[in-house]
């Protein structure tokens, strides 16, 4: 248990938009318009690993990444998508899940370290987090 | 549902050793020296994203990556657990997870794609079986 309250890591908040929060995270959209990149970030203070999240919310914590994940696909179809939870830079608990298309910029590889960041023009980052705010919304 | 039964892409078998079979995945080590590195691949015919299994098969998946990862730490202390699941090119579901020591081959960057494998000697390989067999045995 921690005293600290949860804070989202700076490098975390300079790369990513807020998409909305769901009950245990936040989805947030990773501001790099070569891929539809979402980030779930447990709002808990202090966590590094998955298993520092008990059996309840780690169960919480994949079925908000199951829900992120139809969104995801409803608004970016795509080939394939990739999960992964590193934390090798940002030590604060984050999973990753990119929609990847055959032929995007690092395909078949990873997308983390691959190349810089293209940030999305305004009008079409304002679109795509709407567009995924409503495939979020279970009431839409 | 699927009538195939489920047979082991030749690819993640020509990388990887079996470790030993879980409930629902088999545990597997990838035969590269650089990393403590486990691919779990659920025995299910025709999987290619998490959500293509049920519910109670997710949750059994994850409780094995859960229980995977503490056996690799115990053989290999490391600072960082790597969670990965891509399938760009291998598209039968598996799992990775790789313990990262700062300064690997790799670090701060993904695994994925980098560099090339290096296989372990033969008693170095069949020693960390060994000891992941052990690690991973509830009844030790």
């Amino acid at each position: 248990m921690s005293c600290q309250s949860f804070a989202l890591d700076p490098r975390l908040g300079a790369d990513t938009r807020l998409v909305a929060s769901l009950p245990l995270s936040d989805v947030r959209l990773m501001n790099d318009a070569r891929y539809a990149w979402l980030v779930l970030v447990p709002r808990r203070a202090g966590l590094v690993e998955i298993t520092d999240l008990g059996d309840e919310e780690q169960a919480a914590l994949w079925q908000e990444v199951n829900r992120a994940g139809r969104a995801l696909r409803a608004v970016a179809p795509c080939d394939k998508l990739n999960l992964g939870a590193l934390g090798n830079s940002v030590r604060q608990l984050h999973v990753h899940l990119v929609a990847r298309c055959e032929g995007d910029a690092a395909w078949p590889g990873p997308v983390w370290g691959h190349g810089k960041a293209v940030g999305y023009a305004e009008a079409a980052l304002h679109e795509r987090l709407a567009a995924l705010r409503q495939a979020l919304d279970p009431t839409a």
